[in-house]
């Protein structure tokens, strides 16, 4: 302890460990400081670069606030925030796939029913949206909460717009007993991520642009099933080869069929274009 | 980029990184993004985990202000400043080792006279600090710049006092022609970092005291040769062998003499015990 250098470092840090710490913390300490101490040392990190990553951090933690989570858009941006959703969620083929979470959910949005119209005034292209939620046996799923939400036409969610004081574009529904569900929404677009803080410059720095590609977002929960965090994506998106937080997934991607004005499927009448989508939702059972 | 799982993913982040990237960053941010994810492999981290780890660390980005920086001291706690300072301050033989910077340093502290007391209403047992700064050909360097810095003897440092708005225990001296200075100040004591935050938390949960043994904070400048930033420890101090940010070095170590009531070294009449300690740092010329 007294004669420490950049070798022995690391084997110093993890004898400090007491006897009474949790083992599972212990072991993700011991590998977090190994790998950190190895990526030092790799790059033989110099001082400027090591302050300048305090001030980047700091950056990144002040600018959070309950609206806004800096730290989970810089795990998604680095990939992290995929692979921790991936190697959680491997479920069995036939299962709808899980990608990432991301920064923009909210708890307690309004439960809305059947053919409501959940953008609440959010600004966008009308659109239809219909599926079911089933087993992995094909059984269908009824009463299934789903949690949805989205950005509006011009790529803000609600979160981010400070003169929308309530909830637009996001709710929940509980499926019916066939396991269906359907509501009206807006169409998604393309967005980038918030990119006018300390991520957005990383982004800036490392010539990475700061897009995704139009997606919906849906958590679904329901007794006895695994919670499934997915997105679905529109085929005709930018951006869904170069994601900016690598959400995508090919069986995620789906048609968003345009159609001219006249009597959506749920038999309102429309004077203006609009989109229909579907999707059909396979939940993995618990163990 | 559509079928990216937990193993895959590493190689589509490097893959966005853009050609107008400086190398450096790109180096810095490869080799970051690898580690990272062989740490989040390795353990098979759980989205609860993850979870936790971006809560932690916003929290640690929101107790920073202008007088607190709890990122260096997360830094600090995991051994990285230690080892960053040490693969950047390889110095040869004869030189005086570097050590971390911690968190406490504050720019453009007070000028003093050598003899002065620096410790400016700080409480504590007087102390009467004396050395030189020479380089490594043994001469003299005059005119070094020496800023020293050190808490009090509750241990805490001024910038953790809210109520003190002056600079306490901090200073600047030049060095006299011979490379001599001298200055009074306190004796340090040994101190806990700061841990009533996130910090002070993670080593609660991995049964880890927060305890720095006594020491004084230097850091000296002088035209063509190496800044040097180093700490002197007092040999008598508890937590020599378990110091919470790593910093201890053997040649560090020294004997700091307590004295009774009389006259000190500078002709100071002393009515209370007061110490000495003496330390003559050795310069690195620039390369």
């Amino acid at each position: 302890m007294r004669d420490i250098d950049e070798f022995t470092i690391t084997t110093a840090v993890k004898q400090m460990t007491g006897p009474k710490a949790d083992p599972r913390l212990r072991e993700i300490m011991d590998s977090l400081v190994s790998h950190l101490h190895d990526f030092a040392r790799e790059v033989k990190l110099t001082e400027a670069e090591w302050f300048q990553a305090v001030q980047f951090l700091t950056q990144v933690g002040q600018i959070c606030d309950d609206k806004r989570q800096e730290f989970i858009l810089l795990s998604d941006t680095l990939g992290l925030s995929t692979l921790v959703t991936a190697q959680n969620n491997r479920k069995p083929k036939g299962c709808t796939e899980a990608t990432v979470f991301g920064p923009f959910y909210v708890e307690g949005s309004p439960l809305y029913n059947h053919g409501d119209d959940i953008s609440n005034g959010a600004k966008g292209t009308p659109c239809f949206v219909t599926g079911t939620v089933k087993g992995l046996d094909g059984k269908p799923v009824a009463g299934a909460e789903l949690a949805v939400w989205q950005s509006d036409d011009e790529g803000f969610y609600d979160v981010q717009r400070p003169e929308v004081h309530e909830h637009q574009a996001r709710g929940r529904l509980r499926t019916r007993d066939d396991g269906s569900f359907e509501f009206r929404s807006i169409l998604a677009v393309p967005y980038p991520i918030p990119h006018d803080g300390p991520v957005g410059k990383m982004l800036d720095a490392l010539d990475r642009h700061p897009w995704r590609p139009a997606h919906l977002h849906f958590m679904i929960t329901a007794p006895g099933y695994e919670r499934l965090i997915t997105h679905i994506f529109n085929e005709t998106s930018d951006y869904l080869e170069s994601d900016a937080v690598f959400g995508v997934r090919s069986t995620l991607v789906v048609d968003w069929n345009r159609h001219e004005p006249g009597v959506a499927p749920n038999g309102t009448a429309m004077t203006e274009p609009y989109y229909t989508v579907s999707y059909d939702f396979v939940l993995n059972p618990e163990a």
